[in-house]
């Protein structure tokens, strides 16, 4: 659970939240229930569903309204009830701090596998920006619960009114709800899936860990794991954050730091970072993956947690395939996030710097 | 329908919106489905359950955004399926405009009967303001549509939670959604329900109607049905609305005219109107009835056709007695309104102006 938080973190670019109050619950789950199977999506029969499990809003709320522990069952619960079917497996929906431990405490309570894939292979701010989505599989039936015991079944038209709609009641409900969505058989899983995003996530976590105990570059270890790359390497100047519209929006100013001296960087977000400006010039964007390290650790930092003075490193990643077809940068490319510049692979980006 | 309209606009107190729409849908439904019955209250079976069909939102929302028509039985239905059980009839949750024609379209469209009552006896902004919901019966499950197709199912904790969320998601939906909720059997119909809403309703309207062919004052005619009191005669100088938050919130100031004359006048409301003053005092409040007619008609006049220039008498009429207890006013009365004043009756605050 630890390499998965600490691997999760990495590839949520700057979103999903701290996973600590997630990865306790997780790590409960599995000492009361028992470890559960990590299935390969291609372990999942084809007629079998599946189910995602997620928290939405921002987990910082999450820290002060604590959760009572049965909204994610609670969830599961209803869609299952609905359909008059189990669910086999639980499927991640993003990969980001609690996010990543969410469906495991899912899966682990009902007693169920969990399936070794993700919709993103990173963290998005919205419901539709999924891969399953792209492969035209509906968000709804969805279940939202919150931790005084209120329930809503949402069946929208579409992905675009899902979102919509679960995001003016998560707002209602002061910005935290656990969430139950995406139901789909097996056969529909193994087209749309991202596969492996559970098991980069722990790589990627043990790797830093790794890199700790034998004194070496955390961060180099990642950028091989995800064949990411360098972009900044600095500290924190100034970060701008609201709350206004049911998504923490805002922007961070970093100074450069040895070889980086002089030069000037901002990342803009919207719970996850969206795009990069080394010295006013893109160097990254959605759907690539961008994310804030601990020069020192190598651990990921959120977007919420980003504060004046810390020296950090920036790295970008490239982004699972699906999101660089058409469909996909017109769900969550820069345009989608009203960013007037064409997408351009961060692989393409460094080569022009180099 | 049409006094049915006409009749239910007065005890509306400036909300429930324009009937205009759901006149024309309740009339349709009867032409193809024939005449409903309109049940006493006593008729229903104690174990046979009823269910409350309604607008949500700004009615005037809905003359642009014209319904589908199928949205009302959608939320039945999926009551019903919820339930395992059939609606024996459909009661209406408050008098005015639109929600007094919604319930008749929705059982005449499902074939069943109409109940002669509702849960206010005139119209408020708020789901909990409801007798039904002073007696102990749960808003929820309840289940809203919208025009497009999308549906939710709530089941909330309580009734101001009913209220949070399904606002929220009104407002989402543009102000405008068709909803059904306050499932309940005969038994607590009979002791939450206020009685014959519906027949006072045609009653009112009758007699405005008879009015004007006997060329007779509507306006006594509906003070004498209503045992109401004559408040305030004049023109209106000023109207102040605003729709940020789910409502239609603002202020009306009136002109005296005839013995009126030099007078100043000025309403409050929030949909429904709240709180009137003569010359700075307070004549009338929540939860008493405070209407605006038409000088020559009778017709009243919803708070959002309130314009410069109207011709009007102000009438006010005592509330069900059930509103003046003190869950009553906890609920909607005037403090619940954010009004730093005690209730007083109107027929005390009419005796004390003479």
């Amino acid at each position: 659970m630890d390499f998965l938080a600490k691997g999760a973190a990495v590839l949520g670019t700057g979103g999903g939240g701290d996973p600590y109050l997630g990865k306790l619950m997780a790590k409960q789950a599995i000492v009361e229930k028992g470890e559960l199977p990590l299935l390969d999506v291609d372990e999942v029969p084809d007629d079998e569903i599946v189910i995602s499990s997620a928290m939405m809003g921002a987990p910082s709320v999450m820290l002060e309204k604590l959760p009572n522990g049965g909204e994610p069952m609670a969830a599961l619960k209803a869609i299952e009830s609905m359909l008059g079917k189990k669910a086999f497996a639980i499927v991640p929906l993003e990969a980001g701090g609690i996010n990543s431990c969410i469906p495991v405490y899912t899966a682990a309570r009902l007693g169920i596998p969990l399936v070794d894939c993700d919709g993103m292979g990173r963290a998005f701010p919205e419901i539709p920006q999924v891969s399953f989505s792209l492969g035209g599989v509906t968000a709804s039936p969805m279940v939202l619960c919150d931790e005084k015991g209120n329930k809503v079944v949402l069946e929208a038209i579409d992905n675009s009114w899902v979102e919509t709609i679960s995001r003016a009641i998560t707002v209602a409900w002061g910005l935290c709800s656990m969430i139950g969505l995406y139901v789909m058989n097996g056969r529909i899983l193994k087209e749309t899936a991202i596969r492996g995003t559970t098991s980069l996530s722990i790589e990627i976590g043990r790797r830093i860990a790794q890199s700790a105990r034998e004194n070496l570059s955390p961060v180099d270890s990642i950028l091989e794991v995800t064949k990411g790359v360098r972009l900044f390497e600095g500290k924190v100047n100034d970060v701008q954050r609201n709350r206004t519209t049911g998504f923490i929006r805002g922007n961070a100013v970093f100074e450069g730091i040895e070889s980086y001296k002089g030069s000037s960087f901002r990342i803009e977000f919207q719970n996850e970072n969206l795009i990069a400006y080394t010295n006013g010039r893109v160097c990254a964007m959605v759907p690539d993956l961008i994310t804030v390290l601990d020069r020192e650790s190598g651990n990921a930092i959120t977007t919420e947690l980003l504060r004046y003075g810390q020296r950090v490193v920036v790295i970008g990643m490239p982004c699972a395939p699906i999101w660089r077809t058409p469909k996909g940068l017109e769900q969550a490319g820069p345009r989608f996030f009203k960013y007037d510049v064409d997408y351009v692979p961060i692989e393409e980006l460094a080569r022009g710097k180099v």
